[in-house]
């Protein structure tokens, strides 16, 4: 089978890449089956001629979604699953709204057009987010609440689960759109999103360098390591497709922490010392957009089909301090 | 003000056109204001120069809005108020997927594209429709119900929702996307929507004529007439945005009815001898798609806001044979 990755040069579509490089077989759609190739396509080439120079089986295709030459090659290789995970990030389809609609919504059209000339219809899955909810006051809600999404970047993916959810029914994909819960710990540094401090509260001290944090020790979070991200995915694929039904969109279970529980732990595992370098900083904007969060998603359904959360936060910072975001590399 | 209407050769669309031609004023965003002219598109040239050669005050735009050059003509008008009603309806959105992407996703991305071009926001009203939702066993719903459109049309419907409500969060548009319940008593002839018989029932008996009946006595429809219809779009085109809030989609109240409650009003207001004309045939196909419709669907939200549903089914069928449909030509 071939294995399309889209937005493959980023941290989750890395992961995908060097676990899928790292195997040689794959359930699909409920089928056990041999992985012959990784077609891996990104606008960030470096990372992807890198990708492909390291591992046989990974071809290349540079370039956007929104080119036609792009898509005909996707066309041309016929993938049998295609993991769909280009996007603008919640930050920057706030700031630049046609950018967002260009790749968050055009781009996944056009992909879900390409699979309708291929001879039978892929599995696709859909990277969603848990960006489609927002409730008050840090509340629990379940999977099947109302989604009611508080910036651009909630409402394309939101769209673009209900047109997976629409090409499904009509047949031309074998649609799976996951939301996956804030991805926590991820590495690299700081950035302007509002969930950045659910990384940095953790990556930074571990670092040894102090970690802004600008909101309240109370405030609940919904958190999924990155390898738990990455067994959702998988999770996802092997489903077979009448398993999944006509409500293609599934919310991955996570875990739900306070902010002190994050530091609690943070402080048992590597030491009080650690966890001292967290610096209360409040910011009310962040604390504003961090308060319409759900501090805790039910799924049971997710979990019926087979998907789980970490154990705990005390797992997740242990992923991160094992350096097993890496794993496969 | 200058108001534009989209779809302005449709039935929904003609009696807009219509009622605004015979006012002068009108309440938009909360202030009353004088109307200066009425901007009417649609692809169908011939009943657009009908409307503009009987009113003064009405002005063609012919075309389609996905031409550059009409949404030039939009942009340069720059409208106070935009009723969007053009749409492909439901049966041939789900036999021509494209056209229906086209018309009723794109033609509305386009259309809030130019909106964004204006120097101040127009109100923006959409119309949606109750297929974003379906349940089983033809139930009582509420319009908080998670939406679970079992067509395209549905879906693209939800999609447009979608993006009327984030665009308004953005600024870019006043916007109001309300959903239409079944419309009845719809002059004409039979077509081939799974609805089609909601009108003909009542219709086709009025003119002496036999009607099928594909479905049983006990289905619950949720109705509304053309006047109510035309009376919900004028109550959200006067709302304030202050009023409506984030939450831009409103889902009208309507009147649950029977087909046997149909059939005892109509004969009740037009003799047994007319009711008589209704011949059960069932259709499976059709109930089958009808089962999965709302029997009803209550609207607190909306009609705390001013909306309202008809008295009862005497009233929709009065409606119809008083030809109020055609009210203010």
């Amino acid at each position: 089978m071939r294995i399309l990755v889209t937005g493959a040069a980023g941290f989750i579509g890395r992961m995908v890449v060097e676990a899928l490089a790292a195997r040689d077989d794959l359930v699909v759609d409920g089928q056990p089956g041999q992985i012959a190739s990784i077609i891996a396509t990104d606008i960030a080439a470096g990372p992807l001629a890198d990708l492909s120079a390291r591992h046989d089986r990974v071809c290349a295709i540079p370039g956007s979604l929104d080119d036609p030459d792009v898509l005909a090659r996707i066309r041309e290789n016929a993938p049998d699953v295609i993991v769909h995970l280009a996007a603008v990030v919640s930050g920057l389809a706030e700031q630049d709204f046609d950018l967002g609609m260009r790749v968050n919504v055009h781009s996944t059209i056009a992909l879900i057009d390409a699979c309708r000339a291929m001879s039978h219809p892929p599995v696709f899955l859909f990277s969603s987010s848990v960006a489609v909810f927002s409730c008050p006051g840090n509340d629990t809600i379940s999977e099947t609440t109302l989604p009611a999404p508080m910036s651009s970047y909630g409402t394309q993916k939101l769209i673009c689960e209900l047109l997976v959810r629409d090409a499904s029914r009509k047949g031309f994909i074998k649609g799976r759109a996951i939301r996956f819960p804030t991805i926590s710990v991820r590495p690299g540094k700081p950035n302007r999103a509002a969930s950045s401090f659910a990384s940095g509260i953790i990556r930074e001290p571990l670092a040894g360098m102090r970690a802004d944090l600008p909101v309240g020790h109370d405030l609940r979070l919904h958190l999924a390591s990155p390898l738990k991200a990455l067994d959702g995915i998988l999770v996802a694929i092997g489903l077979s497709q009448d398993t999944i039904g006509v409500e293609t969109t599934l919310t991955l279970p996570g875990t739900s922490v306070t902010v002190a529980g994050m530091i609690e732990a943070l402080s048992r595992l590597a030491g009080p010392q650690c966890a001292a370098l967290i610096t209360p900083r409040p910011d009310p904007a962040i604390e504003r957009i961090v308060a319409s969060w759900p501090g805790q998603i039910l799924s049971p359904r997710a979990e019926s089909l087979g998907f789980s959360a970490n154990a705990n936060i005390e797992e997740i910072i242990q992923e991160y301090m094992d350096g097993s975001q890496q794993a496969g590399r």
